[in-house]
């Protein structure tokens, strides 16, 4: 089951660029997980899931010995030099389409051209949404055409081709309990007018955080035709993780059908997003980020996902964010978790091989490509 | 293990009626999970684990191999007839008694009676409150007179006789986070007030949805002498999961003690179920509607349910609903699942076979035995 | 691995004192679970996971054989007298240090030199925070002069040596939705103006349980340079399970950093705080009492633990209380619990065995050397 799966080439649905510059140790550390530090005295990164994932599937891509020590792992990798190891670790993760969130660009990152280059597949874009209204905002829009100037420049960038998807990230912000409805030309007015005035006087620009103008933004997707990506649990420490579980969202889930609904990530409520896939019909669920953070632990998280949510449903995405290692860790880590699940259900008689085969297919590329209608 | 839990007949103390009539593969799709319709194009129901494990275990009961294609199964289901159908998964599922919820028939549905013939069980009823509540409303009670004849006609239901428990459905409409007291005489005359009104001005019939009357009404059952279920946690699209967390509701499980709460389902709350069956007296849990839902991962909602759950406070129930297969799969997955956990312990030396049989036999029939007095 | 952990003498950095008297059956059954009574009749708390793994592991150290029925063990246990008892079971354990919550104590339990003594271990104390609040209201403080009586009473224990680490139980009374920043003075004398009043409006001691006075109760810790506990998830049934999920903390926590924050128990939140401990520099965790009481389900939950929580921010703690054997029960089931985990690891090839026993070293005792500063 692993070689078939191995042999399926995947759609990452949802991925970010990598840094093309080599890293220290203490920066590569805070790449590693979701924290803003490299830890405090003492406890190092390398010491999880994902450091000794890291460690054991890494370095022989490097040609290293898997295990390598994390000092020796960072010298071969400066060794190689950033272009090098971006190369190499794209290439093995085995994509045959990528889907890039470039929303999120705190430094330089390499774009969608490269990485589709690099791993040798499609790359497409996936816009965030709340980056277009502050684009918008930013740039001299007034409160009464922020709306349709954010549908407007959210439009030429759809038709100007590469845009396959919208991303939200409203749990980073007001958090997952939004409204159904489409709010009002003067609600939307209203909390533009807000946002704009916030930025004025904070000196900083603007940035998104009211439930008005998630909601907003995400219904301009659904008008777009674009399926939306919803950041849901587990990430970085700016979200609050309270306001991540995908039950919040319910509301404005069933408000969009039949426009697809794609909960990202999900970790720890997993199970709860799990739910939601069987009963809505338009939403859709992966475990990207999560998948490679866990390490040894993966097989438990796909186990779980796939308790209620139906196997068309379920996506595969890495959510690699400027290691390129991520890329490799992610889509194996995956594979050997998928295959696990569905070997472990023939051997127990559970389904046949041909349904497991098929549903390994499903998972790897079919349900995205059904679902991004690409 | 296995072999002396397929030897010990259970009590099902949560199920419903089963169609009596042949069912197309859309119609049969939509039974299979909780979802409200059979899924969005190119998206099966039976790609899901409840689908697999319908295919492994049923097709064998109707005379085809296992594994067998969704249209040759069903092709076979109406060659052989409803009738026939049903006959064959009720008596299939090993029951010694069904404890039937009678309240929610959207359709026409076999009753009590006629299930406990096809299963050769003593089948009993639970009385769904809410059902009663509203038969008063519609049948022309006035508000201060709501309060009694609730009582009355739930009295005259129990004294009847076949009535063993009643059973909430607040998760579904006010949530669980119901309070302890029992609601004073003028509260209730005031919530049946806009009950009726409400169903007046909706042009509807009436629908129970405040707090104070679903409190109101687990009070009359526990008056009445009833032991009461409580739907929680996972159920159909109706729900809104984020109120049907188990732990929402401990003031009123402490408050009704000595009276038992019987927690139905549970899933994903599951493990916070089991720590209200362990630190409260009165509840008692069961992983119905899930267990069949979860199919080949049902052993380790089990194993989870039951890590702090005591072995004395765990029911067996399907939640079987409108299709026959499902009192088979409940009973099938349980058995195998309780087997597995209980035989693994034997096997690590955690408890010995004897205890194990114990436990199987409390747990199979017992429990609910004990709670329900019969 | 298994044998390289019972090598590993641990420390307990979270535990308590335990009966020297002997115990019925009632009372035995009572102190084995977080209920507050032995189960209704027909129910016995043997018949549990903590049950079983007690009747497993406890009666070879009483001299009896494994899987003993309840009453022969609690007789042999009546025999050897429970001097006797602690003696055999405090040694047991294999610890090397020991730190007491000495701030609950309904009835008397055995100290920490005692402990220290049976247990051949470094005993140290754990200042219960709310504790000294009530001390200090209840000894004739004024409202105004109660926050520095405080502080001066926390630091002359602090000073007096022993003291190692507090604890807050705020999740036992307001909950764990505590704000970040320090309580204004005149916020905290206000609120020890409420406590003083209520106490003797009810004719009771003192009891804290106002927001204000738990987070200023952890800032005088802070203060005073300790590490906080924080009792987190599962506990007795006074515990209102829905606030004590550890997300609710995360402003407080936030605004400690860097003083270490020690989040205890967590089950059933223990991926939620795993997910803390990952991304929150100072916030470290452990499965204390959960271990126990899962049984044979204890590797589950240490897996789960593992899964975000780098492995320097993993701590051992039994939260043994009242029964010596809890003691014993906790490390052996934690340290059978950790080989497996480390040992599946090295036999998938996810670790090195060398990497396997750094980390062993590191959750046994290595990772509470560091944050106690011992």
């Amino acid at each position: 089951m692993l070689e078939y799966l191995e042999s399926l080439p995947l759609v990452d649905h949802h991925c970010h660029g990598v840094r093309d510059r080599d890293l220290g140790r203490a920066a590569f550390e805070e790449s590693l997980t979701e924290a803003a530090s490299a830890g405090p005295p003492g406890v190092s990164m390398f010491d999880t899931q994902v450091g000794f994932a890291l460690r054991r599937w890494c370095p022989p891509v490097l040609g290293l010995e898997a295990h390598a020590e994390p000092d020796a792992y960072l010298a071969r990798r400066a060794e190689l030099g950033a272009a090098q190891v971006n190369a190499r670790f794209l290439a093995a993760a085995g994509l045959d389409a990528l889907y890039v969130d470039t929303g999120h660009t705190p430094e330089a990152l390499l774009g969608p051209p490269e990485l589709g280059r690099l791993a040798g597949a499609d790359a497409r874009e996936i816009v965030r949404l709340e980056a277009v209204a502050e684009e918008v905002a930013a740039g001299g829009a007034t409160a009464a055409g922020f709306a349709d100037e954010v549908r407007s420049r959210l439009g030429a960038r759809t038709a100007a081709g590469g845009v396959v998807g919208a991303k939200s990230i409203a749990a980073y912000r007001a958090g997952l309990e939004l409204s159904g409805p489409r709010p009002s030309d003067a609600e939307v007015t209203g909390a533009a007018g807000r946002l704009m005035l916030a930025a004025e006087q904070g000196g900083t620009g603007p940035r998104v955080c009211e439930e008005i103008l998630h909601r907003f933004l995400v219904w301009c997707a659904v008008d777009a035709g674009l399926p939306v990506q919803f950041h849901v649990g587990y990430g970085d420490v700016d979200a609050d993780l309270r306001r991540g579980d995908p039950l919040l969202l319910i509301e404005l889930l069933r408000a969009m059908d039949p426009s697809p609904a794609l909960l990202l990530h999900n970790y720890p409520f997993h199970r709860h997003a799990g739910y939601l896939a069987q009963v809505l019909p338009n939403v859709y669920v992966d475990a990207g980020l999560a998948t490679h953070n866990l390490g040894h632990r993966a097989p438990a998280l796909i186990a779980e996902l796939l308790e209620l949510a139906p196997f068309g449903k379920v996506l595969y995405s890495s959510d690699a964010f400027g290691l390129a290692e991520l890329y490799h860790l992610g889509a194996l880590l995956f594979r050997h978790g998928l295959a696990g699940f569905l070997a472990g259900g023939v051997e127990d008689g559970a389904w046949t091989a041909a349904d497991a085969e098929r549903v390994a297919g499903l998972i790897a590329s079919g349900n995205a490509r059904r679902v991004y209608g690409r």
